[in-house]
């Protein structure tokens, strides 16, 4: 299955290049078509009765009237025939039912009506009369594993045994620091709520199951539709061609997609099942809160010693993970490391990984962190990290990494950003003051080198393109036509894709974890050239050249000669005989001594009303080692993207749960603030350090959608705190908040 | 690009046993959509403004009226901009034009509509006035070349110089026979009227252009759009999931298909172009019709010494070709054999293929002179037929057929069919005769030897089966899927079958000329036992062990040992981390000093009433060499299906042209008579001989869907003339025709 590793690009004509997207004009016109524009004469409307209480038990559901109501189809409840599914949580096995009698959280499913238009499902869903018992709840994690706490589960409200890491000596290590910082963190739950809300449509021919979803890995939601409805994969078909951001919350299958299928099969019509915007922030995840507190002992020098963080934070009702710690073990260069993190259940909406799960958690404290350690030791901050960049990962048996940009990213950015001169600069004496801050970040994961591709080469030389992973927003269509176009000669607009389909492309890994790109271009490639191989073979047996004389340009075979030749591809007998070109490409496995991991430094420049408390993002400035830059365009709007998601994080976003009810308040999009364009400076600044990394894969690049959202919290909070002196342990940084902190201190 | 050819099969397991569709379930219930039923909110439907004359040149299109009309959103005249595209036939370029002020024959194209509603598009069609010249017309091919005769095509009614074929010396071999004999034959004009209308529906997705289609081959349909649109190969996409019978004329895109992409193009919305019934019968093919003098000269023995043809026919308005000699050249063993063929234009509409074009036409001549000789030379004709058998093919350069069961279907099929009992038997003596006659056939395509499939096999090991042909209800995807699970071991209903889609499946020829299953075949085979490969070096390199001693059982993996050992699918390491191993399979190359073609004869047994000329066609025997039974319900529904059509071309079946109007006056179901249920016998008889052709390919396949009709009809007259002693050379055999010649002799 050993596949030759083909050589690393040099200079590229394509690849790298500033194009615009392959699907733009869909995607602007409103030509796309989404999951929720698929629609069928005979489409049914899906609409879910949910739990109101934190925490209840269900009595009785009575259906009879809602099943009377105009255009209602069929009414699914815990009741129904085969409609009772375990429900599993990864391989923690079925710790819940897919209508379980025991609501664990506000919002959990309780039935399922369908009806003709989605009014009619409202309606009726509403007149399914549901007769709770409601139990004590528990909803501040804080709260959770006191005695007496109510239990989310029989098993009691803790999620497993405390995650711990340890390396070195930390007693020793704070021991023989000279100077040593300990505080503690709280970070937000913020809410994934992508543009477009979660669902599907769900269409059975025979015994086929067809689900149009909105999700971010056609493959792994299939893999959990078949495992739920016993069914063969392939008999199992997941398409989502366009989707409207996911942020990680759509890579696991909805129970509304398994809802949508048992009542698409039990009606014999195709349903539709979309959440509205409140289901949304109530039931497909979040990002889990966390109490951090973190402790790091340095020498003089800046050289850290220690670092030792605690921490708690929780994934709602159900298992899924708030583990917040990995920056502290990796980051920097340290001897001594030790965490412990608990997570613990709580009534509230099962967390789902958000962009870089758990690291913008991790930098909200350690970069403080940093910081203040740099305060203490009279070091400029951009310095002290600099001293202590890692070549090695320790947290990884000290293999090295196949690059560390981290220096570049922090000296490059800070040129950039002019970080000495705005430094230095007064912070301003009046009401309205400005600082600067700093924060490094990386991503700790080099993705599954798993992607399978096949690329058809036809007879008038246009391609189709054919590829399981999602393209959720990034690019990643674009990215991957360039790849062919770069090995095959062949223009943009004549190479067609098929993506997102478990029916008609191979496997593909989801896109998620920063690793689309990464894993899938290598594969793309290797298509491509297993395509270019077969042509140039083909060409050489008619030629009666070597192949390795010729190459495949625009149209044409050429050979380099002597002699000189050409021969169009309409005069390559065996192409048109053939009529097509197929090649398969496999991601080969990843370097098994090294790892590859992007690294960041987001710098910040902030101004602060100290009257009102209101803060104002004038500059960030992201430099980012996501090893090459494949597509331009699309880097740079996860740069500007994930720092816009950082600004929410620091500043705007949190799930406020009401501790008298255990319910939400603020479950819209009016309560729940997203940061909008005036809360984002004018002009971000993107800066790839661009380094080819020539040993993690074929293409030299790097995962970029996580570490462009990891630092930049913290070096707001950073910036907040050079321009006021305060120390920002909470977000969000707003001016209720600032403002008590400033009239504090009066 | 030479891949081993696997040795052929012996004895299956899956392939060749009764199993019932695996389609089935969607065909009987009406799930199956076909391209009819694809539908959009935004849909638009069209209608086609088709000149009513026979031949006529369009002065003036006024539109002004229909451009009012409710709903309507789009006109298109030839005058529209970019519509009026060069028409091209095959490699003879453009004749004619989208929209040809020129019109040829009733029904061409004029102008075309699309509006909300298929009656508002009907309506407006009706609304658009066109003002026509009328021109003389020649519908009767025999007066096509007259002098005088009006002109079809500027370059006068010759479709080109006639064709012929000469081997030996003819006139020697007349000179030498002992027996002559000579007759002219004619032939109808056959429309194909398949159960569903031709028809498309056209989408447009940016630059990228989407077809469902009712074709027998969507990449050959592909080509014709992209060359006519000027488009990229892959981005014309063209779907034909399921389709309601084509019979050859479903191979070429039709002027509806460009009109619905061009009303798609111009109104921004999808647009559904499906044609009438009436329509069906004017515009999209028939087979054409022939007057063909044949001779024949023999040795007193039977020993054939001399065969000469000369033959008339017309394809219509256009170039389409009605040569119909193949079986004159090659079908029995003659040393001196000339033919020659003169095509002629006239004002109807152009033919298309239509199941074994020209044989028929041929065997209608050829057999009943085969007949006649037997007669005159007093030899039985079952033991004529069996003196000239062929074992090369004499019009190919004597190459050797890979197998002849010619010899095997006369004698096993004259056994069963109890033929010379019958024979011997009187004919009855009062005004209800019977006769019984045979005739024997041969198809003269190898097929092209260009099939690229994938296999996708999924980590629970049920598989996904990629392949462009079209399954135009024979039951292509039942037989592909069978070849699958006998080389993978999966059951039939773990396999999934995507195909008939030029934007998921790889290239494939069309579905037409008896080859899909022997070309398909042998490549499906070939990609399952790519797949099969992989997965047994996968286990060979995990239990350490040969792959050759590795077998794939269903669901795992079993080494013969020593020491014995089976691997279930799930703990096969590198499937599981791969989620999928795809398999690339062409098909070989024919032999190349060979001939592979499928033999047959027919029995029939027709029962005259003298006093009113009915005529009941009792019984019907097939006996066919189409090497190994791939799926014996699909080949019965073949041969019957066959036999059904040979009645009606013998029987009912003819367009008729108004002499005084040129224009069609059955243009129905009602007037033009298709066999039913009523004109069939209640029990025909499909004898497969079923050699196994090892040399043709790696499934020992042979086509069946043509031979299946090829000698029905002459057999009827044969067994019409035993009855009766009447020689019918002309179709129908109807009791008008067969009155006058029976009261004609009183």
């Amino acid at each position: 299955m050993t596949e030759t590793r083909p050589a690393p690009w040099g200079e590229t004509t394509v690849v790298g290049k500033p194009r615009p997207r392959v699907d733009g004009f869909e995607r602007v016109s409103g030509r796309a078509v989404y999951a929720m524009d698929v629609t069928f004469p005979d489409l049914l409307h899906a609409a879910i009765v949910r739990c109101p209480h934190a925490h209840a038990r269900v009595r009785k559901v009575d259906t009879s009237k809602a099943e009377r109501m105009p255009g209602v189809r069929a009414v699914l409840t815990g009741g129904s025939p085969g409609a009772n599914l375990p429900w599993h949580f990864g391989e923690k096995g079925p710790l819940s039912l897919l209508f379980d009698p025991h609501c664990r959280h506000e919002g959990e499913e309780v039935a399922a009506v369908a009806a003709d238009t989605p009014q009619q499902a409202k309606d009726a869903a509403r007149a399914v009369a549901v007769e709770y018992e409601e139990l004590p709840f528990v909803v501040d994690y804080a709260d959770a594993l006191k005695p007496g706490a109510p239990a989310v589960h029989d098993s009691g409200n803790r999620n497993g045994e405390p995650d711990k890491y340890e390396r070195g000596d930390v007693a020793k290590g704070f021991a023989e620091a000279e100077v040593v910082v300990e505080r503690t963190f709280k970070t937000p739950c913020e809410i994934h709520t992508p543009m477009e809300p979660h669902g599907s449509v769900a269409k059975w021919d025979g015994g086929r199951l067809t689900v149009w979803d909105t999700n971010q890995g056609v493959f792994d939601i299939r893999s959990g539709l078949a495992q739920w409805l016993q069914m063969p994969l392939t008999r199992v078909r997941v398409i989502s061609k366009y989707m409207g951001g996911g942020f990680g919350s759509k890579l696991e299958p909805g129970k509304y997609t398994v809802i949508a299928a048992l009542l698409a099969r039990k009606t014999g019509r195709p349903v539709r099942c979309f959440l509205s915007r409140e289901e949304s922030f109530l039931c497909v995840g979040n990002r889990p809160p966390n109490t951090l507190t973190l402790k790091a002992g340095a020498k003089k020098d800046g050289t850290l010693l220690a670092l030792q963080l605690t921490g708690l934070g929780t994934s709602g009702a159900y298992p899924d993970g708030s583990g917040a710690g990995y920056l502290v073990t990796d980051l920097y260069s340290c001897p001594n490391v030790r965490t412990e993190e608990t997570d613990v259940f709580i009534n509230a909406g099962k967390s789902r990984a958000f962009r870089a799960p758990g690291f913008p958690q991790c930098a909200w404290a350690l970069e403080q962190v940093m910081d203040e350690l740099a305060e203490k030791l009279g070091i400029d901050p951009v310095e002290l990290r600099l001293k202590n960049v890692p070549t090695v990962s320790q947290r990884r048996k000290n293999q090295p990494f196949t690059s560390t940009g981290l220096a570049r990213c922090l000296r490059e950015g800070a040129e950039a950003f002019g970080w000495k001169a705005a430094r230095a600069t007064p912070r301003g004496g009046g009401a309205v003051v400005r600082g600067v801050g700093v924060a490094a970040g990386m991503w700790g994961w080099e993705g599954e080198p798993r992607s399978t591709i096949i690329v058809k080469y036809a007879a008038d030389g246009s391609v189709d393109l054919g590829m399981g992973a999602s393209d959720i927003g990034t690019g990643t269509k674009t990215v991957m036509a360039m790849v062919v176009a770069e090995e095959l000669g062949a223009p943009l607009d004549r190479i067609q894709i098929d993506h997102a389909d478990t029916g008609t492309t191979p496997s593909a890994v989801s896109s998620g974890g920063s690793q689309t790109t990464h894993v899938n271009a290598p594969a793309v490639r290797a298509a491509a050239l297993d395509v270019k191989r077969q042509l140039l073979e083909m060409a050489a047996e008619q030629l009666k050249v070597e192949a390795t004389s010729l190459s495949l340009e625009e149209g044409e075979i050429v050979a380099a000669g002597p002699p000189e030749a050409k021969l169009a591809l309409k005069d390559l007998k065996s192409l048109q005989e053939q009529q097509v070109v197929v090649g398969v490409g496999h991601r080969h496995p990843h370097p098994k001594d090294k790892i590859g991991l992007p690294f960041v430094a987001h710098f910040a420049e902030v101004e602060v009303d100290t009257r009102t408390g209101e803060v104002r993002v004038l500059r960030l400035l992201g430099a980012h080692d996501s090893g090459r830059v494949m597509y331009p365009l699309g880097y740079e709007n996860q740069v500007f993207g994930g720092m816009t998601m950082g600004i929410g994080f620091a500043m705007t976003e949190e799930r406020r749960l009401d501790p008298n009810t255990g319910r939400m308040v603020n479950a819209n999009w009016h309560d729940y603030k997203l940061p909008t364009a005036l809360d984002v400076p004018a002009k971000p600044v993107c800066l790839p350090i661009d380094p080819h990394d020539t040993e993690i894969n074929t293409v030299g690049a790097k995962g970029i959608g996580e570490p462009a959202t990891i630092p930049t919290a913290a070096a707001i909070a950073n910036a907040v705190h050079h321009a006021t002196g305060l120390r920002i342990t909470e977000p969000s940084i707003n001016p209720v908040q600032m403002a008590q902190k400033l009239w504090a201190r009066r």
